[in-house]
């Protein structure tokens, strides 16, 4: 594989994302240097095989700033100081806030292009890194109005390079969709997940796969979402009011169940919810992929899976997703495979004339 | 496999859940009988095995009512009436409202014990039945004042026989333990993807993974909840109004992040979403099991997956769940593996050892 970046990169922060944009480059050849303010976090993503460290003749071509939200204009305003021929982005989950604390401390902008590559985990620091962890989603290029060309372009080749898809959003666009798509939930799954420190330890016995999905990201580090969600706190709240007014109505309907009204109120809530879901994009953040969902009944024994697989791959079809869903009170186990719908006929009748048990 | 349950069942309402039983029941040599309303309904789960029509000469040891939560009282009243010695229970998410309406109708409630399987899908109907839906899943099983105990030894049993873990609980607790873990997640997951309504649809574009969970159940049935929230408003509203006044402080904190206390209220609101995720329990419904997590990179070609589970048998390490993440636009394919966390280490090393790569 060869990249499209070329030169020397430095990053900035060595926690997940740096780590794993090192990992990736590195992979690709590309000549990485990774540095942190804790040396032993710098080492630990050296070896993890995210790049080497700095050297004074080290001239990078290009930097990458992943550090925290609140310290990133400070860095980049030393970063573009420090390597004036260099072309510098970052890739924090707020634009706007860091843009204009960018221009009011005077800084050249030509080579700054700002970067919020939609991917993450729960689980942050350089142990958590991942070469792949873009593959597939979506980067955020946001240029500035100073922002050369040149430097427009070598972002755009980084995220190629990571295996993204780049989408060009000017700063207030962005923090406009981030505030809907990515930070209202998380506040949201944070309130919810609250609600359960109120009820007694029997009661939370009873969740099901709903309320573990719903609150998954509120596990989320508290430290950078207070950053996250103070630098876009405006944006946050217009649809944080949205959320509340409409909650506000629904706790009306439901205190009075028999009024007039209260009962499409509630319904009109969940079908827009519903109109709402199937407005997201498909799995990998770009347009939908509807694959088709096929369900086999195996025995839960060793190899059984194994042999499935075999199998599919004789058949013929590729695997999108797998999905294994153990059941210990019972001798079977289920497993999910996603393929794309032209092939669904095809593995359906082979595996159903191979005697696999079909479900669904 | 031989079942607790003995002599016919009757199961009232062919849906996804009715279905399931059926399905599960029948495959277990049960002799279960299907009636649904709707002829074209009842004869489809009969021809997915999920049992056989209704003789006048059938006299049900137990009949289990599935349908949907407004009608459930009334139908439980006519099993009763129409089958005295049966013993009659239903799979209403709510329970309160349903012993009220049966009690103030003078109805013999000796043989009857409400349940509530915790477990389900967003997609309903007969079609989607299966017969582990409810293995390894809690299940509820809510006596009123005059259940005999034989009525009860009888529903456990069922649950049992589905592969369920059957508890103990009021429908008064159980009432107030689904709104904080169920009814109430989700509402707020409708009001959640409701606010993508008024979103750009570019904006919507950069949806990542976490609105993706959170809004997951807002694809759930509105005809349903509408039922489901009405019939247990009082419980709701409760949990409701304890989230709407921490997302008013939120609000407010985020209108003025420079006031005292707004940040501390912001960073509560995140450590609390923390702490009450951290009290879910596992998987399965019942204790939390943590299993380790292991992560394989392979080339993305037909046979990989196959070949590494093989070793994994070889290895002799059972897989407790398994997820492919598939990368589009990288020849890479990431496999986590949960394992039972004393498994982990000799698995790791045998991996590595056989020159898997391993991530993270």
């Amino acid at each position: 594989m060869t990249s499209r970046t070329t030169g020397s990169v430095r990053i900035v922060g060595a926690g997940l994302l740096g780590t794993s944009i090192g990992l990736a480059l590195s992979k690709l050849g590309v000549d990485v240097i990774v540095a942190d303010q804790s040396p032993a976090v710098q080492s630990l993503a050296i070896d993890y095989g995210a790049g080497r460290a700095q050297t004074s003749e080290d001239r990078p071509s290009t930097v990458i700033v992943c550090v925290p939200p609140d310290v990133t204009a400070n860095v980049i305003a030393r970063e573009i100081s420090a390597f004036p021929d260099a072309v510098v982005t970052d890739v924090a989950s707020v634009k706007s806030e860091i843009l204009t604390e960018l221009k009011s401390a005077g800084v050249d902008l030509r080579n700054y292009v700002g970067s919020h590559p939609m991917a993450g985990r729960e689980r942050g620091g350089a142990a958590s890194g991942r070469a792949d962890l873009f593959a597939g989603r979506v980067w955020v290029v946001s240029p500035n109005e100073e922002s050369s060309a040149e430097a427009i372009k070598r972002v755009e080749d980084l995220a190629l390079d990571l295996g993204s898809a780049s989408v060009q959003v000017s700063a207030q666009d962005h923090d406009r969709a981030v505030a809907v798509v990515s930070h209202v939930p998380q506040l949201v799954a944070s309130l919810t997940a609250s609600t359960l420190l109120q009820a007694n330890a029997e009661d939370i016995e009873l969740a099901g796969q709903g309320i573990r999905d719903t609150t998954r990201i509120a596990a989320s580090d508290p430290k950078l979402w207070l950053q996250i969600l103070t630098a876009n706190s405006e944006q946050v709240v217009k649809v944080l009011k949205l959320f509340q007014s409409q909650l506000q109505g629904v706790i009306g309907a439901l205190e009075d169940t028999s009024a007039p009204g209260s009962l499409s109120t509630i319904s009109n809530a969940l079908s827009d919810g519903n109109l709402g879901v199937a407005k997201l994009p498909g799995k990998h953040g770009s347009k939908a992929t509807n694959y088709s969902l096929i369900t086999v009944m195996i025995d839960d024994k060793p190899g059984e899976l194994a042999r499935l697989l075999t199998e599919i791959g004789e058949i013929g079809v590729n695997l999108e997703e797998i999905k294994l869903e153990h059941s210990p009170s019972s001798a079977v186990g289920l497993v999910e495979v996603s393929v794309l719908p032209e092939a669904e006929p095809t593995l359906v009748a082979e595996l159903t004339s191979r005697n696999w048990k079909l479900v669904g």
